[in-house]
């Protein structure tokens, strides 16, 4: 996470004054809890209700933490600072990891909210340039190399689709990491009443860990980071997808370039995909992330800590990079500029030869042998392929082929149409009827 | 996938039988479908129906596709010596990845059929030990360290749970893969109708893919790869819980040794803990292989064919590999020799001291303060840790504590009862009710 | 590893039969030095090598690995047969993991070579192919525009630098795991005198390893494997520049396609790069193998044997695909068929916009203010790009420019040899003078 | 990176200030040199010079980025500001990447050489509790398991050897990415005179990349991120090590706790490895920054950007992350607490057992069968095992063990300075002769 690839919202899920502000509450509710138990008098709980609206000071918790060399405690010792003796009833029964795991668990939570939002709004603008370009021409590549006509808006409806995924998998993910735990430091409620802890994980709409040790079993993180790997892979198939269509020899879209913008001194072609290459190095990272996660589940009989180390990092660097990635995207395709006649050129770059196995067909069904309609195509595509010519033009005046077919019959296999017939279907089954 | 850790169920998933197979009901199926619609005659597609029960010549595919350089081709080419030249109506319309990704997705979701048996075994074999040591009382441990006392069926539950979860994540991750693809070229249907595809879906009891390019979006099969490594870092997880369990200072349980297993040839104490060390070793290899699985998503426009080597590779290797560490960790819960009474004498190994905590809080309710409560407690302690005295027994003879709890108060607090009352409820949660 | 990207003789090292091989020298050798100490028979020692000619049966030596459920023992007892009852005094005082551990560093240090020498050969193969095309001009591209010119020998000469850094990284992973421990239990040498292990490094071309454990220490291996991923890195970035050179829009080279060759059934131009995309995804796999060497490292104590499974599997995976890879790619370079008139089409599509740099650059030094220039060279240049004039001619009939440059003078500026002038010195820094 | 595990004199490299600074420098370097060839006036250079001793304005630099989009451009125009109007000839010929991946450069070879001081520290710190431990016995597990005795002093001189390797593979990976490139746009030196490179490189002493393209090849890059991934491997093995020896039933070793820190309220022995564990995630880290350095390499043709965002993290949070794992696993090894007699308490747990294997030999040299001296090891170490007896005590109460071996013949087999006699050798070879 650096501030350079962070947005200011996520960003602030993982600032000190938030997690303190979870702590607090994790903590207020439990005393609540405690204090409908009578485990502890119902006007502590209430009193720490004061510092509801109260800012805490951070540099006073630090401080404090120097010294106890105790993040949790410092924060209760200035907690009592703010409320009052009745502090002295709060954190009854829980442990640290208590208040630290459901913490991280809701921030996780929060951060999981807003990459949903965000693909929200990349399913959006995804929406509407493939509707703007349902019917856009343009040439399908298989190994980089031309293969049949499809849509411009079919590609992005494959990659609609894809985000629509992609948000599934962040809504598993949110529901694998929202869970709470306060059941005391090794899992047992030796200490505490299970009650204490349904009744934090409503009021912090989570649900109750149904069996912990110390902490929150790891396999849930695991399979949240790896949420976003996955999620971070389909961003980089996007952005790698347009970095390709702006190729200078290809060029069918480009990023948008400001008015003002250079991309290069002197050469006006030299507008770079700076965007989605950056979107590309991003994918990388929070790929990356995902490893650590896993390793992170073998933890040592009830827990160790050698997890922490690695959370306090990707905790933030994966949630906030992939917030950055989603919503640089979103930007990208709102506002990519698409060019159509671009896309028939290069379509057109073959002279006709993308129509060449439906002549093959019409031959076939004409009478010839299947070895015979080969050969006349395969002659005239090389003709077209190798001397510039043009595949209508040789193929008419081929004396074999014009005896199967005639220019009539000829021109009409020469029709897009034929290929981009069920674009609808197609949209039908990702967008909904329409 | 190496056959020392393969079994064989997993194993046939990829052989080329199995996929010759798939591939033939793909193509049969395609045949019935386009009969229906008229696009080829009725008789050809009962014509390949014949080929159902006949065997195919793996020898002689893999002559002919020496020759085309064309694994499909080389099917279709052996699948009409055996059917008859009414065999060139199959495929029509059709392109190699339509039956490549549609067959891998079929042996995926094989596979993932597999994994969730082999999860649903385990979770049978930890529910029987959990239940039978539902009371056993050991340490629970935080970081290595003694901390208070749990159960053995409790360690037990929090990995049922675990791999509860593990399991949902197959079964989602079954979900991601499962679907079928038959669209042409570029995904665009323009020489096959839909409704192929949805016939062959259904008989292969597979979604249809909603958009397709030339192939199956991979970010389906990269969640499905990550969901995998996710479960192996669960399985790293209880083999290292076991691995700590049998160490010779710890040794409260044990890989079963058959009878006349050696561990080493003199010394009877050198039973190592092999399996789950080998255990450790797989769960890293099938976390490796999410990996590429994750990198091959960004294919370039409608396809290229770089995701094709990864997933000959992983496909087998990350499928095997945790089917057959799954199937082992259960052999090893099924028979781990557990040892009680080491449980109990690690509890006992530091003299009564898990019970400091619940002395503490007894000395401030009879109305020390907190900090000589906390001073007498140290001091007792301190002479435990550090002399070998019993706990008890100072804190009987101590005056301060002595003036505030009587003898058999103080003997009161040490109970492991207390520490286990809640054990059913969690139970309850984990087990449902019983 | 799997046939289908195996090479006969790398896929040889890791065949039982060479394990056994590589066992019984390891044994032989060390008896010789025992004998030397006089710690066994010399004659003991002379009967070990009677065997070295023989051949060891496989089947035979599985067959009692499955009754005393131990390799090196099943291997001694089938020496035993062969050699007669001198062989008792074979692997006196060793253990099991000198055997293992040394055996395993010489099939790794094979592999080395092998690799080292796949890399020779890509080097002499890019040398020829630089050489043969140091000057053929072609456009330079960042961001996947056109930026400057360049020369496709350059290119070759940018990834025969990088290889030959593969090549170094290669023999400093050669030299990571050339070592052999024969040091007992725990790496005492209690039972052996370190002579033994001297004299059978020494025979096997090994370094001693200063201080093993009871294993040799494994950053060794992943230091291994990790150059290997870095290599794969390689591998994939010069496969990939060759998928882009390939695409249909540039087309500058080709894999080369066998005349009967078939790219797709009626388009000419549908020849795909599929070997170099095969290398990229087999890249992924020798990346991917890199982590879970990485996780070995931290075995416990003085040995675990989580790290065995790994090794069974990437040993073979990553050096057998490597090798694969870089031979692959060996080929695709001496027979990649190169169009250097597509290259000269490619660097005049801009239409002489490649010189615009260098035009203002001229203008300023013939006096225009550095404002002044830039905006004679941008409004020419948006002329070239958005209307598709020639750039020459339109600076050529620019009063601005033409009062500051005369026809001549223009022209001199568009000048490839401008570009290209240094290529010899970089050549002489890649290759050597001349 | 963050300020929790960062240590001040890295997390400088990486600073603004830094940054400028050496771009500065590479910037006044080249234009010295382009004085020299006549390129560029020498009032030019001197000028340049002017601006050494003046600080960069930050936050204007950003002010002037935030306008024109370009950090290199910022700084050009910021930098005139200080030196007046002879800043104009700075940077010409030049492109921006000749600045950045120089000084990026710059930075990671600084940083390489704090990595490698941290490394020159532990090892002293190694040195100098191994030779302490020279001769403390303890016992030498494998697979968690008793296995024969060893010194502690040999588990530290592993670790020394170890690190050692990991110094010599730090510097190896400052070599490779201590180069300069200073080439123009795609690395013809159309614009600039090698000379400028040869000579700026030699002033910030690195090495001239023999042929880059706009960019340093990321070969060099993946290779330095996976060095660092190995050494931080090699942290998560001694880091691990610490953690077993310090277990509650090892305890053969402490982290060391400051006089008034408290492990946990009232438990003594609650002191928690919370440094070593929190090692173990940091490597996690490290480690998995290598990934993405190897994805980098890949770039298209002669440069994209998709490598840049990528290592604007892992630059900082690689190198910070493991300085401050080095440096915190220094002052774990300097100030571990070591206790001699519950390593000799350890040892004598099996109560005698770690001599049965000599006990074996001895019976066999003294002339039973193996098979015979086999049984009687076994059922005497079966009752120490068993029944807790003494080995010793058992092996002279049995009648054909006595036979063969008297009491004192016995005795002198109990010697642990059988295990140790070599240790000498091994510390001669690991830290040279004494």
């Amino acid at each position: 996470m650096i501030p350079r690839y962070s947005r200011p919202e996520m960003a602030a899920i993982w600032s000190p004054e938030s997690k303190y502000r979870i702590w607090f509450e994790i903590e207020a509710h439990a005393a609540d809890a405690m204090a409908e138990l009578g485990t502890i008098p119902k006007e502590a709980a209430a009193a720490v209700w004061r510092a509801r609206d109260l800012e805490f000071d951070i540099d006073r918790i630090d401080a404090i933490e120097r010294e106890v060399k105790h993040d949790v405690i410092a924060f209760l010792t200035h907690l009592a600072e703010l409320v009052g003796p009745e502090a002295r009833f709060v954190h009854q029964g829980m442990t640290s990891s208590d208040v630290l795991d459901t913490c991280l668990n809701v921030q996780l939570t929060r951060a999981a909210d807003i990459l949903i939002a965000d693909t929200d709004a990349l399913l959006a603008a995804l929406k509407t340039r493939a509707m703007e370009h349902r019917d856009t021409p343009c040439i399908g590549r298989s190994h980089g190399i031309h293969a049949e006509p499809t849509t411009f808006g079919l590609k992005l409806a494959q990659a609609y689709a894809e985000f629509d995924r992609a948000r599934a998998r962040l809504v598993a993910a949110r529901a694998e990491i929202a869970t709470c735990a306060i059941s005391g430091a090794v899992g047992t409620f030796a200490n505490i009443d299970p009650a204490v802890e349904e009744h934090v994980a409503a009021k912090l709409g989570l649900a109750v860990e149904p069996v912990s040790t110390q902490v929150i079993p790891r396999d849930r993180h695991a399979a949240f980071f790896a949420a976003l790997g996955v999620v971070a892979s389909s961003v980089e198939r996007l952005a790698t997808e347009i970095r390709h269509l702006q190729r200078t020899e290809v060029l069918e879209a480009e990023e948008y370039f400001s008015p003002g913008q250079k991309g290069s001194s002197a050469m006006p072609h030299k507008r770079n995909p700076i965007l989605t290459e950056n979107l590309t190095g991003l994918a990388r990272m929070v790929r990356a992330y995902a490893l650590p996660a896993m390793e992170n589940v073998a933890l040592w009989h009830e827990r160790d800590i050698s997890h922490s180390s690695v959370e306090r990092m990707i905790g933030p660097d994966a949630t906030v990079t992939l917030d950055f990635a989603l919503a640089r995207l979103t930007g990208v395709i709102e506002k990519l500029v698409i060019y159509p006649e671009r896309m028939q050129a290069n379509l057109d770059r073959t002279r006709g030869l993308v129509h060449s196995q439906r002549v093959l067909l019409a031959l076939t069904q004409a009478g010839l042998s299947r070895e015979n309609a080969y050969r006349a195509v395969q002659r005239n595509a090389m003709k077209v392929w190798e001397q510039g010519a043009d595949f209508l033009a040789e193929l008419k005046a081929d004396d074999e082929v014009a005896s199967a077919l005639d220019d009539a019959a000829l021109e009409a296999l020469f029709d897009l149409g034929y290929h981009l017939k069920r674009v609808d279907v197609i949209f039908a089954r990702v967008f909904g009827a329409g």
